[in-house]
């Protein structure tokens, strides 16, 4: 792809398999910006307060979600957890509910609920296996108490956990979600084809320089070190079937992420999510980290969309979107409900405009 | 030394060998804090804005800080700078100036005069080596544009020119200043006797974790993994001569420190600067990161003043702290001309209570 000469770009609607959209006024904000990133097929985490562990609950959630945003497919998910038994699981298939989330105890936003030992859940594991149903992890150990692991090595240590899950459960489709290691990559890649990742956008921005300090960067996992970023750009551009975008958009509060000592994690991306996965692959190939033969448009499509519209066993309805470079900003705040305020990540920063093809 | 007993100590007043006080409203607010923190010798850093790189400069800045605090001994140093000659390091000796300070270009705040290239300072070494002055290098290589060295690499990625430094000029006589790493210490140990380092009391706290998206918690260098907080907190207590106390208490004002995208690098524990010592030799301690008999009243008087009075030559003149376990807290913020607002590390946090004897 000629890189200075793209200027226009028409793609199909983007689906985002890694979505936090919250209840509430945080809720009535985030879910119209879905369609303003390009997006109209959302996998939603099910990381609510409390969470998520009843069909009941996912599908009164997806009505919610649905009355507000009619023109976005919402694929729901169960948060993983003693709750959440062989019988869920087949309540579950059948009422269409795709996905299994699991997060380690304590590692991100409302995670206390997380899993400890992964071994207890075989027998629920096994039960989505017969029902074609899809295991999201959120790939990281959680610390110890002897400080061994630390936020830069506790992906890379839950890796060996993914390799075991998959050999004792071969044909259970796995995301690992957001990678932000080249080792997730390697790990992914050596799997079989039941094991694929997402990687989201700001993960193809940002490396740990740019996130000590940063509490508006600050985000689990956290972003690692430069070569870590070159593998995840190059995963997305052109890393084929397995890599597949989910952004991971974690909106929090404004005083939330400001809040001294202890920032929320994640990074709030939702109302730009195609576009900026788009410029982040055409900086990347300006600072050299793509080469221009790694983006192509079939690339740009498989990881934007069709890659994980496959994964997931959805097809998309037609629907396009241009986007044309350089014609907008990032908002500098979104405001909603009471005094809720919520920063885009980049807010203010130049970035594609997008628009709904009639 | 057994920690439970621990509740009173008496010791010579520190000595705090890195150290800033910047101009203005911050210096009037930062000044009388260095008592407060039971020190009575400070070594001053010559980043002010612009940087001190004359005499009469270095001169001038003492007199200023030596008339707002009469019962503090003010070290002074030159910024390393092509304006720095081997005349200005003759002049500089004999007006008792002990110091020269190298920022590397770039890499922290007011560093922008900073060193590129070492050895176009060569002369200068050798008039330095020739007057018995001790250079202070900030030990951290600035980023380059291919992204190979990070906030997490800086350091390491500096100990060989350390070591070039020190085959080059064997009598100069070398600070590493706030060592961060096990392997600047290894390095330190491995070099002659004319070489020791600074540790400061921020990293005895702090890892990576602890960083990553807290900008009252981001200096440079970046604390880094719990092995390397082990190594300094081993060092500091039982490193013997070549470890000493240098705070790098930086004040900002809070609004730099919370600036968004871009916080301002540094931690303020000038008032705190003895206490916070103590309180992360007993904390470790009781989380098995240091062993009680590496904690030894011997040591801490030297850790705390004794060797870093040794290095620079200068005489400690008898006055005596007394500090009394878990009697007080750090300030929640220090308040100054204006709207100066300047937030103290651990602020609001339990601490020792200090009081110079009569």
């Amino acid at each position: 792809m000629v890189f200075e000469k793209l200027q226009t770009l028409e793609l199909p609607a983007s689906a985002d398999m890694h979505v936090h959209l919250r209840d509430g006024a945080t809720k009535n904000l985030v879910v119209p910006s879905i369609r303003a990133g390009g997006v109209n097929c959302v996998m939603v985490m099910p990381n609510l307060v409390p969470p998520i562990t009843t069909v009941a609950h996912a599908l009164q959630y997806q009505a919610s979600l649905q009355a507000l945003e009619p023109k976005v497919q919402f694929l729901m998910s169960l948060y993983l957890h003693p709750d959440v038994t062989p019988a869920t699981i087949a309540e579950a298939a059948a009422a269409g509910i795709k996905n299994v989330k699991s997060y380690p105890a304590g590692v991100t936003t409302n995670s206390s609920a997380g899993v400890v030992d992964y071994s207890v859940f075989y027998p629920v594991f096994a039960a989505m296996e017969s029902h074609n149903m899809i295991l999201n992890l959120h790939g990281e150990l959680p610390s110890t108490a002897d400080s061994s692991i630390t936020v830069l090595s506790a992906e890379e240590k839950f890796l060996p956990t993914l390799r075991t899950l998959h050999e004792a459960f071969p044909r259970l489709r796995i995301i690992l979600e957001h990678c932000t290691t080249a080792a997730a990559i390697e790990a992914v890649k050596a799997c079989g084809p039941t094991v694929a990742a997402t990687i989201t956008a700001h993960h193809l921005y940002l490396t740990i320089d740019e996130v000590v300090g940063n509490a508006h960067h600050f985000c689990k996992p956290v972003a690692k070190l430069p070569a870590d970023r070159k593998a995840l750009l190059s995963a997305a551009a052109a890393g084929g079937e397995k890599f597949f975008f989910g952004s991971d958009s974690a909106p929090h509060a404004l005083s939330a992420k400001e809040m001294r000592g202890k920032p929320a994690a994640g990074c709030f991306t939702q109302g730009e999510a195609t576009q900026l996965v788009l410029e982040a692959f055409v900086g990347a190939v300006g600072k050299g980290l793509l080469k221009e033969e790694e983006v192509t448009v079939e690339g740009i499509e498989g990881f934007l969309g069709g890659y994980g519209r496959k994964f997931y066993g959805v097809e998309a309805n037609g629907e396009k979107i241009v986007l044309k470079r350089g014609a907008s900003k990032v908002a500098d705040m979104l405001r909603g409900e009471g005094d809720l305020e919520i920063m885009p990540f980049r807010a203010g920063e130049e970035t594609w405009s997008l628009e709904w093809k009639a």
